[in-house]
């Protein structure tokens, strides 16, 4: 969720019962103080700060080269110039001074992506008391994260919205389906499993618990919330979101992630080797995104599987809902009353 | 199931209390009116005749001489001769014979896959009185499908084995898996919805009913049963098989279908636009079965994502577990003692 969400989504959540969540992966160390303050300042419940980890490298010349080469047909057609440099793409990898912010803030849940930080710093984040916890997109990846001291496991489906946590593989072929995934991963580790990807109602969070789910983590349902930070077009776009209307791709970071396919997905994509690695596709894009007219173009619409499912309404009542809606269903399936009244579906 | 169930595994889920099914794409008319009369004389139970409702064409030679190019490095290594002339692909479609067949064996379940038959076959089934299902890969086509009259329909979801059910589309980057496509076909049609895709277990009967299924449908988990008719190989593969160990690929028949990944897929797939239509792709690929000493290399491994939860056991015993487990894990979700004393996971 980073770029998609901040203080005002998490305080929101964490005031209606849930896990307020802040993505660090786009924010600078003094940014992510700045909003672990608020945080704590709004709200006395638990904080999860989120990092990406992957390794960091300089992009090769070549590379971008040949990538800006593919996208020149756009660069002409919005009347750039082709060669003009692009400025480095963003996302830092949780490094020593996002450690020195964790040992500051203390976060009661530290959630990383694409693995785990080296162990020398993950060892300090440890030694702060946080619960650790990453994505797993295979059950290698959960035993992995396992065998490391996490101590608890998203199990993120294909269904998921944006980045891909994978990390021990790049062949996203193979990739499983949350039904299958979850019950595998559950049986594979003894530390509780969080179900990630195409839930976004009631049913979804029951169907996880069924499956052996302990918690469940959605992100697409709260994306259509006032609190998100998105731009008009990405909610435009999963007000008509349709359930074949996603696709993972790497075109906007070179990183595999699922969105709603725009142009550049339908164009170019979804996958394309020429895509630099993680995270330097994202540089050659940004003149496109700022000269266009429609900058949903060019601009990657993280969405799940279940988008079409998520309706615009407030963070705390979709919360509420949430849980509400959840606990009815599984109420239904044993024919008892739900608590609230109806049930789910 | 074509080729992989005959009437042995049919009977054998009716005596439990299934629905027996006789997968008919691989069968002669003749053949299936032998088939169903077995099943009949051994179960009062209703039968389920399936049939593949493709659009059957010749293939182009072009077509063919490119595919038979694509294999030669596997002839050569063979020792076979790359343009000695390979057999036409069986696999008919559902047409007047397979209609006279169902008029005269009048099953209670006619399921499709690959769509409908023409409107003037669909009619000839519906007049015998039999329920009229068929499988969606996406919301269009179960909505196409109930819009037609099917009876039911059967969500199948990416992490399914064995041919995609697809017929609307053929992007299968944006393929929904079962999480999110079941319930959104549920909210988009009035008629009763099947899950399939996934599901070996009890927690997954069980995750499906939460999603709204009002069935589910269970292949993969049967293929290691003494009753089905999968070789040792197949076996073999099943019994290591692994989370993120199939992928979709066309290599097999020219259309999508998720099977374990094998010699072929990794080295000239999944996909591949070389592949001749379906079924045009299978003729190539029997010789180099044929001549291998691993012929596991060269034959479709069909299997959906959650093969690994699946364990050779005889189908009857396997029925009554499923039904029992999913049973135990509902009531265990609502707290209450399952039918089967402990629950299932």
């Amino acid at each position: 969720m980073a770029g998609a969400s901040g203080v005002d989504l998490a305080l929101t959540v964490s005031r209606a019962g849930g896990l307020g969540a802040l993505p660090c992966a786009l924010l600078t160390p003094d940014a992510v103080l700045q909003q672990a303050a608020e945080y704590r300042a709004g709200t006395a419940g638990p904080l999860n700060l989120n990092f990406f980890c992957h390794r960091s490298s300089e992009p090769e010349e070549a590379v971008l080269a040949t990538w800006r080469q593919r996208l020149t047909p756009y660069y002409l057609e919005l009347g750039l110039d082709p060669l003009a440099p692009a400025p480095a793409a963003g996302r830092a990898p949780f490094d020593a001074a996002f450690c020195a912010v964790v040992e500051q803030v203390r976060p009661e849940v530290v959630s990383f992506h694409f693995g785990l930080p080296e162990p020398a710093l993950l060892e300090r984040v440890k030694a702060t008391g946080a619960r650790i916890v990453s994505s797993a997109t295979t059950v290698a990846e959960a035993i992995w994260l396992s065998d490391r001291g996490c101590d608890a496991v998203i199990a993120m489906g294909y269904e998921a919205g944006g980045h891909r946590g994978a990390f021990l593989t790049g062949d996203m072929s193979a990739q499983p389906g949350l039904m299958a995934l979850l019950p595998q991963i559950v049986d594979a580790v003894d530390i509780p499993v969080i179900a990630a990807g195409g839930i976004a109602d009631g049913r979804g969070i029951a169907a996880a618990f069924a499956l052996g789910a302990a918690a469940v983590q959605i992100g697409t349902a709260y994306l259509p919330c006032p609190q998100s930070l998105i731009p008009q077009f990405h909610r435009d776009a999963l007000a008509t979101a349709r359930d074949d209307g996603t696709a993972v791709t790497n075109l906007f970071t070179g990183r595999p992630a699922r969105g709603i396919i725009n142009r550049l997905m339908a164009e170019i994509g979804p996958l394309s080797a020429d895509a630099p690695p993680f995270p330097h596709a994202a540089a050659a894009l940004g003149s496109l995104r700022a000269a266009s007219s429609t900058p949903e173009d060019f601009t990657p619409l993280w969405a799940g599987q279940a988008a079409a499912l998520a309706t615009p309404m407030d963070a705390e009542d979709l919360t509420l809902q949430l849980a509400r809606e959840g606990l009815a269903c599984l109420a239904r399936l044993s024919g008892r009353p739900g608590p609230g009244g109806s049930p789910a579906s």
